[in-house]
């Protein structure tokens, strides 16, 4: 069960003006909701710096599905590293095109070999790795 | 259909030897895979920058499905979007904590828009705005 | 004369102790220091996204001295922009490499630019811009 | 003494139309010299990653000098590391504001933390750490 507490920040006015302007642009509706995602970014750049936890990216990889072998290559890779892949989507962009993210669990080293393993092959025109986390860290 | 090229690269030995051992290390096999995959990347970087064509991105969210009324935001605010929305994957992480993938088809403005209302979105831990492409203009 | 506000944040117990824990790490030894410093972060990326106003960037140029003309291009290419370079720091690495670092102010797509063609030049092994401030619009 | 090699890179003729027209933008003269600037963008990548040889930072701090203790605080800073920071420059960007560019010389551990430090100096309005080399590994 989570607890609640609450703390102040003494800050210039004009200063946080210009915050409400942009944060109101963002469609956050509170300071406190702001603040706490900047605070969880932070949390999870640390966690993926840090290594040692378990944590989760998503890898996104756009290739056209007409290349040979590519798909098996995607298929048998991803085998190879079931422990790790939570899930795939798969998405049909166009008749040449297709989109899949992967979501991926484990250790952040892991998760990078992974995405780079996925992105260096062959016919994949364009891939990322997006880092976040398992949210257990996060309240 | 596509026709292939072949231009040539003059590079100091040393620096190629280098290149060659951290592609190595990344899967590549050959090192045109390689310079390609960081062509097509400055590419899309480009596409996101100039704004003017149809490109795709994945926004992913993490987030405590008990949140009181967070999953009828999602819900909703994906409806209100669905020209744009392609596609979603929805993972379970823990008793607590999913994971969602969106993928998210529009103008670059468009679709950071929508990364930014659900991200700033009450109960939403973690969430990133990746972006990728269409592939039409990435051979 | 600037007017000091203040304001709450409600936040789960768990979140702000590893907060307090990591920007300890980092050295603020306030946690209003610490948000501002996020708040502003954010403030200036969008200066830099929106492009209307004036503001600052430094242009990080490491390069070896003994590349034939490319002194003299970098000189005259500072010249052309005069009135954008502030001012310029060399430091001599080792008998072969330079480092330059130029301050610039102006339009962030002028700063853009001149980033471009620095980083371009021939003979330049690795160029960064960084995106900061003039300082005035953030308190 | 460097020593060029040349090498082909088998590319569609599409992709690489793109690519031309891109570099030309940023000023590039030839295919060669952009791609080698891709090489060792990844390369200073790596070194920043492994953390094991030397390496060369920047760090751009923007802050009021009006600030009380703030201009003594930063000076004691850069002595106690003085075996790190190679050279300083100063530029007066108002009546107010001042940037400071730090050149720091050592492992990216200790680079990253002398940034830290001075970044969460109270009266720093805006700083950052450009992650750049000593040039030596990079021909």
């Amino acid at each position: 069960m989570s607890v609640l507490t609450r703390f102040g920040v003494s800050i210039d006015s004009q200063l946080i003006k210009k915050f409400d302007a942009l944060i109101g642009k963002k469609g956050y509706t509170t300071r406190s909701e702001a603040i706490r995602d900047m605070i969880r970014d932070m949390l999870v750049d640390q966690e993926w710096e840090s290594g040692k936890q378990e944590t989760v990216g998503t890898i996104t990889i756009v290739y056209n599905h007409h290349t040979r072998e590519l798909e098996h290559a995607l298929t048998d890779m991803q085998h190879k590293s079931f422990h790790q892949i939570v899930s795939t989507l798969h998405v049909h962009l166009d008749a040449h095109n297709c989109l899949e993210v992967l979501v991926v669990k484990g250790k952040s080293h892991e998760i990078r070999e992974i995405a780079d393993r996925l992105i260096g092959t062959k016919g994949v025109k364009h891939g990322k790795l997006t880092m976040t986390t398992t949210g257990k860290e996060l309240v």
